[in-house]
């Protein structure tokens, strides 16, 4: 029987995002011995952009993987350590917390929980060739500018799908889109609808849902598929926007900290989660707005609740 | 009579420090007309600090002022104009709210509060003339690292005091702290003070307050002077914190929107104040971390909640 290894630190930050890296930078500074734990590339979901343009600080545009790059860079500077490496389970219900690798138990005296998550997808055939800066986008406040004076289509009518829409018509010169329900049915609160509707700039098209994505380099097409008459319907735009959900990576964590029914980790506005020394900053946690500037500042509040609950606690 | 010039946007930002900037940037970025108002040098508090370390994006330390440079030339990027100008009075109570200098009335559809505030002082000799990068500090979070192995004195017992000498005794060599009650007395809560009196590291001085600061080029000294008995008593350093209390620049806001007994404004975790239309962001709300990094968090929130506002009430 393999003997596990067990590995002694201060604080464990789940996930390697821009959150995470944060909560590093202030762990580090404030000389807690600190892992960051993370399954694939430092920098998580901003990494996927080409051009960062609001993040403040930075007014020439760089994209997220350079950004991250430097977070990264500052959070190793003031000592926390990145480890690449997949988790398998965590128990954070005792006082000492445990991450587990395959190879290795971590004991930490707090967690932080930065595991983010990444927005849903419809399946549909040819998507993954033109993901994120190829076309397909999930954040009109990030791209809505690139789009300015050309043809989008909306993916959804949710309270996101259809704010957004709302915001894009300040911006592309046509702005359509595909609702799977029947004419007159969107999931947006009663509000944003009202507005939907009035505004002319918006074109519904109703009962369809993606039956596929066509380009060469770039997106070009998006062809929907009427799920009433089975007909076709191919649509010529320069982007499309997906908003029908958002998955946060939480499973690791059921059944021990609180999260909402769409499996988001609640906070309160310390960062402070249901379970006592167990923290969640980023997109991770149920909250209003997922950006990087948003991150970053979960990440300090995070970072800076770890640091006093560990004075307070030994 | 002088005829008061008007003049129209869609956002009017009270202070331009980095939480303004920020919601500058994503109100400028959303296409609003925006107008920032700031009555001395565009970057508020951080421009003080000599130093920034921890502000994620920057590995290689740089200044406040190089910092918000940065935060001020994306905000105008976006079209975000910056006035320099003193405020003389604001309306937030109607439904357009008005923001009054001396020769113009600036109508706006909605309002950011950003106008922070500042470390109180103790009012002693020389302090003007040590402040910040000479030697008197206002934040150790920020400013500890810079003084490993090194002899501070800080002023002040309450709850931020004893935290962050607690937090200091991980890097001087010496942390000493002036309070100004008699001795056993100080104003942290019950589980900070046990933690403060279990500490070895920690040296008090009781009843005593500032009578002087000295030194040449940086801080050398600080003189206490005991309450009672008159006598001075000279404390070599070589820097001192100060945490007597944290004055929100809100006087110009008293009996518009809710503020706590220490005139910080109340928000909910969108920004949202008492008033509908009304947000405030960054230092001048009531919150737990007062940082670039939550000031930017808060900022980024502000803007998009602005724009949703305009969105839903035109």
């Amino acid at each position: 029987m393999m003997v596990k290894q067990r590995e002694y630190y201060d604080v464990a930050i789940i996930g390697g995002g821009a959150a995470g890296l944060t909560a590093g930078i202030y762990c580090g500074r404030a000389r807690l011995k600190t892992i960051i734990f993370e399954k694939s590339v430092p920098g998580g979901l901003a990494t996927y952009t080409s051009e960062i343009a609001n993040y403040p600080g930075f007014p020439e545009v760089l994209s997220g993987t350079e950004l991250m790059n430097l977070f990264e860079k500052q959070a190793k500077k003031f000592g926390a350590e990145v480890k690449l490496t997949a988790i398998k389970s965590v128990d954070f219900i005792s006082k000492e917390k445990v991450v587990s690798t395959f190879r290795t138990d971590y004991m930490a005296k707090t967690v932080i929980i930065a595991s983010g998550g990444k927005p849903r997808l419809t399946g549909a055939k040819g998507e993954e060739t033109f993901l994120y800066d190829k076309g397909i986008s999930f954040c009109a406040t990030c791209d809505a500018a690139y789009y300015t004076d050309k043809s989008v289509l909306i993916i959804g009518s949710g309270d996101a799908a259809i704010e957004e829409a709302l915001f894009l018509t300040k911006f592309a010169r046509r702005v359509q889109v595909s609702v799977i329900h029947d004419k007159g049915t969107i999931d947006a609160n009663a509000i944003a609808k009202e507005y939907a509707f009035a505004n002319p700039k918006l074109e519904f098209i109703w009962n369809t849902v993606v039956e596929e994505f066509k380009g060469e380099e770039h997106l070009q097409q998006v062809v929907l598929k009427n799920s009433k008459t089975g007909n076709l319907i191919p649509i010529d735009v320069d982007g499309c926007f997906l908003f029908i959900g958002y998955l946060p990576d939480t499973d690791l964590f059921k059944g021990q900290v609180a999260m909402n029914q769409s499996g988001y980790v609640l906070t309160n506005e310390n960062m402070e989660t249901s379970l006592e020394g167990v923290f969640a900053v980023g997109d991770v946690r149920a909250k209003g707005l997922r950006q990087i500037a948003t991150a970053v500042g979960d990440g300090a509040v995070g970072g800076v609740a770890a640091e006093q609950y560990i004075k307070h606690s030994t």
